[in-house]
C-alpha cells in the first residue's frame, strides 16, 4: 500500500481547514471592529470555496489583498497552535472510537441474546 | 483566543478524513476478490454520510459489521502511517502556499507597474 498519497492529501485537508477556521476568527473580529466587512467576508466565504483553502486565499487576494495577508497570517499562527498536538490527539480519537463502536456492537449483541437466554428456562 | 476548541475539531475532521480514506481503500480491496461488495460499499458510502467518519461507521456497524471493522481497522493502520508526518508537512505546507500567494501578488504589482513605467519615458 502506497501511503504517500494519502499522507499529502490529508496535510492538504487540515490546511484547508485551518484556512476556514482562520476565516471564522477573522470574522468574529470583524464583527467588533468592523461589521460591515464582517458581512462582507461571511458572503464570500461560502462553503464551497472554502472546502480548498488554496484556491479560496487566490480568490481573496484578487479582490481584498489586506484580508488575505490577514487569512494568512492567522492560518500561519493557528497552525502552530494545533498542528503538534494532532498526532497524539487523532490516535487516541481513533482508539476511543473504535472502542465505542465495539462496546456499542456487543451491547446490541448482548440485548438481542438476553430475551432468548430468558426463553430458555 | 481559545484554540482547544479548533485543535479537538481539527482533530475530528482528520480522523473522519482517515475514515474516509480507509473506505476507498477497502473499495479498492473489494474491486479485485469481490466485486459486488465494492459496488453495495461504494453506494452505501455516499460522501455527505461519510463526511461524519463516527456516524457513518455507526450505521454500517448496524448494516455489516464485518465491514465496519474492516474500516475500523484500516483506519487505525492509516493513522500509524500518517499521523507522525502531519505536523511537519502541514507547516511546510502552509509557508508554501503563503509564499506563494505573496509571489504571485508581486508578479501582478510588477505587470500592473511595468507599463506605466514605459509610460513614463
Amino acid at each position: 500500500m502506497n501511503v504517500k498519497p494519502i499522507i499529502h492529501a490529508t496535510a492538504s485537508v487540515v490546511i484547508s481547514y485551518l484556512t476556514y477556521q482562520a476565516v471564522r476568527l477573522i470574522i468574529q473580529q470583524l464583527e467588533e471592529t468592523n461589521p460591515p466587512l464582517a458581512i462582507w467576508l461571511r458572503q464570500f466565504s461560502t462553503s464551497d470555496k472554502i472546502q480548498d483553502g488554496d484556491r479560496y486565499l487566490q480568490e481573496l487576494m484578487t479582490v481584498n489583498q489586506e484580508l488575505a495577508y490577514r487569512v494568512m497570517t492567522v492560518r500561519q499562527h493557528l497552525g502552530e497552535e494545533v498542528l503538534d498536538y494532532l498526532p497524539e490527539l487523532c490516535r487516541t480519537g481513533i482508539l476511543q472510537s473504535n472502542q465505542q463502536h465495539q462496546r456499542q456492537h456487543f451491547e446490541k449483541i448482548m440485548e438481542l441474546s438476553i430475551p432468548e437466554a430468558t426463553e430458555d428456562r
